[in-house]
């Protein structure tokens, strides 16, 4: 049993931190937090025993910050000995960038994307479930040791995870589709609704739209990060909608009802529609 | 107190069916339904009386098949004396398609879309409360009787929906952008999406997509029959998704986070993110 601190006191840290205290993995846990509310808040809320303004030696560290910043981090930890683990929804890509600066990073660094996401943020939206059933992808490289892999495993486990191991660019062009396009989908949708009309909007609507109130700077930082997978993911997307546009100008019912049903099909696949 | 006949006994059908049971809003209700399987369900669950093959002189009737059917019936309906509805998603261009039969249709006609759909469908996915706080927009013509049409908007009421009144073409433009497009962005989008990575999806995904699933003949008839205002729509859009792809290309983190920022402040707008 060690000291963990959460870089960054916001939804995912925060709720690490609460999972973990529920599961007794660490003796204490600290918060490295420059936001004075966010950091106050996560003490209030008991998530954290209270705030540091560096990192102990030796102590386990979550990097729960914005993407972007992430391999600063690793650079600056270069030679902490704990373990350390960052929760980026981009991974080769982050990779590459570490590669880029001379693979500067602990020894006991292990890539982790917990998939588990909410379009609310900050301590308050914080919750100790937050990861019960949910996936967690780790992407080791040839640098990560077995023995830190094992335990970071386990810490996700204790905390209701299920985990999953993947190559880190396997899992950015995964992700482009299944999470980051859809969101820059929502996005670009909502800027052409009008505000004037929302009254109008349905169930559908209100689920469709739901992901376009994410945070800016969390996804303005994927959307950089992973950019290659995501326009490749999007030059995807604009055939498909083409072929709907062709079908609806050529007024072929039935190839609408056949590219519907296959959409649906697939949809259907995933289960949870009520 | 009259005979209600529900012209096509799914979801809509059945859940006004039953709403209007419950507020005891007529003496019988019927339903006319091709389908034995759901005209037989829709008895053995209570929703209506029994089945019709022929609608009775002076009856109120629901027209709740799928658009591209509701002209063909109007048409039929022509004489008929009792008070008349659809409920058909489109309202501006079915009425041009009524039109173009010679405005074929009968005197106690009010043409409904009310809000209320769901990826399920049929009698067993039917409930009284369907239409509960819901939106129902009436687009009333120089045809259509003042008297009708309080009634109308009085059994909608009875049903605990809010009722609007808007002019037909606008209703098209409205929905074309509110409910129209995010059906076929989710559409396209599932058609791009890899079956054996849905299980990385989270709930972000869950939501965005779940109107994929949504019936293929109700779809294919909407866009066929709201083409124009819908692939208005598409463009617009697609400008909009341009603007993203331009500044991911551009690496312009700062635009990017800057029409993030936007289009999250729609979403916020309408509020209900949990």
């Amino acid at each position: 049993m060690s000291q963990l601190i959460i870089v960054g006191a916001g939804l995912i840290g925060c709720s690490f931190a609460a999972g973990a205290r529920a599961a007794g993995l660490f003796s204490e846990i600290h918060a490295l937090e420059p936001d004075v509310s966010a950091a106050t808040r996560a003490c209030e809320l008991g998530h954290v025993d209270g705030t540091v303004t560096e990192i102990p030696a030796s102590a386990a560290v979550l990097l729960a910050c914005p993407s972007h910043a992430v391999v600063g981090w690793l650079n600056k930890l270069a030679d902490h000995k704990g373990p350390v683990i960052d929760v980026a929804s981009v991974k080769g890509a982050l990779l590459q960038q570490l590669a880029a600066t001379g693979d500067l990073a602990p020894t006991g660094y292990v890539p982790c994307h917990p998939i588990a996401g909410r379009e609310t943020s900050g301590p308050d939206a914080a919750a100790a479930t937050l990861f019960l059933d949910k996936l967690v992808i780790v992407t080791p490289t040839a640098a990560t040791h077995a023995e830190q892999l094992a335990l970071v495993k386990s810490w996700w486990r204790a905390l209701g995870a299920r985990v999953e191991e993947m190559d880190a660019d396997e899992h950015d062009r995964v992700y482009a589709s299944t999470s980051h396009l859809p969101h820059l989908l929502a996005f670009a949708y909502l800027l052409g609704v009008d505000p004037e009309h929302l009254h109008h909007s349905g169930g559908g609507f209100r689920d469709f739209s739901r992901i376009g109130a994410s945070d800016p700077d969390m996804w303005s930082a994927i959307f950089d990060l992973n950019s290659e997978a995501l326009l490749l993911a999007v030059e995807d997307f604009r055939g498909h909608l083409d072929e709907f546009v062709d079908a609806i100008a050529a007024q072929d019912s039935n190839r609408l009802h056949e590219l519907i049903a296959q959409a649906r099909v697939r949809r259907l696949g995933l289960g949870d529609l009520t």
